[in-house]
C-alpha cells in the first residue's frame, strides 16, 4: 500500500489530571495537572496546525477548572478530568487548511487553545493578528487589547456606568484588567478621581506614579479601612471588583448612596474553600447600592470599537503599557507553575508566557 | 402666683440603654432597653399629645439601634443610647395644637413614633389615617398598606424590575413583606410562577394553600438548596430577599442570567456578631447577577397610587389579608419582648401589638 500523505504530528500537552480543593498543586501524586505526549488528528477543512508561541496567563481559568459554579451555569465550558487544560494563545500557523490563512502567519485563540506546543485551531474562530502601530508587540491582544482591555472598559462603562466626574475605586490595580481600568477610569471615561487598591507598597507606588492613579491603598495594610477611608473623602461611584473578600466587604461602606460594584472576579477566593465572609452586607441596602456580574463576552459587538480606542490612546500616550507586561521565558513543561504566579500576589501587569521549545 | 394653665402629662417610656451585640437582652443588668417615666414637655404649635394605640413590630428596628452601618450611611437617624426607642405606630390625638387635627383623630407615624404610652407628634409629619373600605382594620396601615406592603411592591417592580411571566422567589415569605410580596408577585404584577421560602412546614403550607404561591420551601430542612432546585425547574428572574445568609447564598445558584436580586432586609443576620458566609459568590459574575439593595423611602412618590391599588386589590378579593397580621395585646412593659418575637421563627404576617394601658 501507498503510504498515507498526512504527516502525523505530536505535542506535548497538559491536561486536568483533578479538579483542586484549594490552591491547584503542582507535583506529587495529587497533581492538579499532568502533561503527556499526543499525537493530533490530521487537519480538516478549516483548520489549521499552529505551534504555540505565547499563553495568556488569567486567574479566571482557575474557575474553569473547578468552582461552585455548576457547568451549566458557568459563562463558557470548563474543564473536564482527562481534557486539555485551555489557554488563550497566540500561536503561529505552520500548516493551513483554510483559504484565510498561510503558513507564518499569526493567530489568537481563547476558544481552542490548550497548554500545548502546537495546535489544532478552527478558522472560522481564531483572530488573525494584525500589525499594531508604534511597534508595540503583539502580545498586548493578550491583555492591554484583549480580554484584559476589553473587560476593564466594559465593566466600568457598561456594568459600572462610570461618569465624567466619578470617582472610581479599582481593585487588583496592578494586574493584567486593573492596570487597564486605572487609566481607561482616568483617560476615556473622564473620572474625577481614581482609587487602586493592590497588595504591597511596590504595586501600589507603580499604580500611583506610572499609572496615574490619585491614590492607591495596600489591602494587607493593618490600617486598610482607615486608609480606604481616608483614600475616598466624598465616597465611591463606581467600585470595580476584581477579587471579593474583605476588600469587597470593606467597600461596601465606601460606596455611595446609589452608587454601583461592577464585578469582574473574585480572586481572593479562587484557591480557597472557605466562603466569602461579609460584615458590611446591610450597607447594600441603607446605601441602596447595586452589584452587578459582568463578562465582557456580553458586549463583544462593542469591541472593535473600543479596541480602537484603547489601541489609538496608547499609541499618542495617554494610556502606558511600559511594565504593565511580564514576559516569562518558559518551557511547556513549566506552564502550571508560571500560571500559578498570578496567586503569589507577585505578578504585575498581564503575565504573558514566551514558550520556548 | 397663678399656676399654670398647662396641664403637664407623664408616659412610660423605652429609651436604649445599651447598644447589644447579638441579640438584644431583655432583662438584668445589660438589659438592651430601659423603662422610664418622663415628662412630655408643653404642646407647642403643630404639635399633637398623643395616645398610643398600637405599635408596628418590624425587624429593621434591629438596625436602629446598632448596626455595621455607620450613622451618617443608615437610611434613618438611629437610636442613640439614652434615646427614646423608636417605632412606626398608630395614636389617638388627646389633645391638638393644629387646625388641621382635633381630638379622637387617629393618626400614624414612623418617624417621631417612640414605645411610650403617650407621644408628642407633629401634625405636618404625620398622616392622618382614613377609613378603609368594607370595614377593613385601620392597623393594615401599618403593615399592608403601609411600610411592608410598599416594601412588597417598590422591591419587586422597581429594584427588582418583575414583568408580567416572570419566575419570582421570595424569602421570609410568611413575613408581614413577604407575605405580600407573594399576592403582589401573583396579583398585580403578572408573575407566572411565584415561590416562597419560610422556616417552617406549617408557615409554607400557609404561603401556599393561602396565599397562593405555587410552592413554599421549607429554609430549615435539609433538603433546602435540593427543594429549592426542584421549586425553580426554570430558574429564576428576580429573588427579593428578607433575610441573606445562607438563603441568599442558595439563591445566587437559582437566579438566570441576567436575573436580579431586589435586597430588603437581611434579618438572618441582625441578632449576629457572625459575618455573612457565602459559598456561591462566583454565579453573581457567571450568570450576570444584579443585586440592587433597595428602601421603599425612595419610592414615596409612588405611594399614594400604589396604596390605592394595594386598597383595591383587598377590597375585590385578589389580596387576602386574613390571617396576615398577628395581633398582640400587651402593656407597655412587654413591648420589647412583642417586638422580639419577630426573631423568633415563629410569627405570621404583620406583628402588631394593641397597647393596653
Amino acid at each position: 500500500m501507498a503510504p498515507s500523505t498526512t504527516t502525523t504530528y505530536t505535542t506535548k500537552q497538559w491536561i486536568l489530571a483533578s479538579k483542586p480543593t484549594g490552591a491547584p498543586v503542582l507535583s506529587g501524586p495529587d497533581a492538579t495537572f499532568k502533561l503527556q505526549t499526543v499525537t493530533l488528528p490530521p487537519l480538516k477543512d478549516g483548520q489549521l496546525l499552529c505551534k504555540v508561541r505565547h499563553f495568556s496567563n488569567d486567574t479566571g481559568l482557575r474557575n474553569f477548572i473547578q468552582s461552585t459554579v455548576a457547568p451549566e451555569r458557568f459563562y463558557v465550558p470548563t474543564v473536564p478530568v482527562g481534557s486539555p487544560m485551555r489557554s488563550g494563545i497566540i500561536a503561529e500557523v505552520l500548516e493551513s487548511a483554510s483559504p484565510s490563512y498561510k503558513a507564518g502567519d499569526l493567530v489568537m485563540d481563547f476558544h481552542l487553545g490548550t497548554w500545548s506546543e502546537l495546535v489544532v485551531l478552527e478558522a472560522a474562530t481564531s483572530q488573525k493578528l494584525a500589525p499594531l502601530p508604534k511597534n508595540l508587540s503583539l502580545t498586548h491582544y493578550l491583555g492591554a487589547f484583549g480580554a484584559s482591555g476589553l473587560a476593564a472598559y466594559t465593566g466600568l462603562k457598561f456594568a459600572g456606568g462610570a461618569k465624567p466626574g466619578d470617582t472610581v475605586v479599582i481593585s487588583a490595580a496592578a494586574g493584567a484588567t486593573g492596570s487597564m481600568a486605572i487609566q481607561i477610569a482616568i483617560h476615556l471615561l473622564g473620572a474625577k478621581r481614581v482609587v487602586g487598591i493592590a497588595g504591597s507598597d511596590e504595586k501600589c507606588a507603580w499604580v500611583q506614579d506610572q499609572l496615574g492613579a490619585h491614590a492607591c491603598v495596600n489591602y494587607k495594610s493593618p490600617t486598610f479601612v482607615e486608609d480606604l477611608k481616608a483614600a475616598t473623602p466624598e465616597e465611591v461611584d463606581v467600585y470595580f471588583d476584581n477579587v471579593g473578600g474583605h476588600v469587597l466587604d470593606a467597600m461596601l461602606t465606601r460606596v455611595k448612596k446609589h452608587g454601583t460594584i461592577a464585578v469582574c472576579g473574585a480572586v481572593s477566593g479562587y484557591n480557597s474553600d472557605e466562603p466569602m465572609a461579609l460584615r458590611n452586607w446591610f450597607e447594600l441596602i441603607s446605601m441602596r447600592i447595586n452589584i452587578k456580574g459582568f463578562i465582557m463576552l456580553d458586549y463583544m459587538d462593542k469591541a472593535p470599537g473600543i479596541l480602537q480606542e484603547l489601541i489609538g490612546a496608547v499609541a499618542d500616550g495617554r494610556i502606558k503599557l511600559q511594565d504593565a507586561e511580564t514576559m516569562v521565558e518558559a518551557r511547556i513543561e513549566e506552564q502550571p507553575e508560571v500560571w500559578m504566579r498570578l496567586f503569589s500576589g507577585k505578578n504585575q501587569g498581564k503575565l504573558i508566557t514566551n514558550l520556548i521549545v
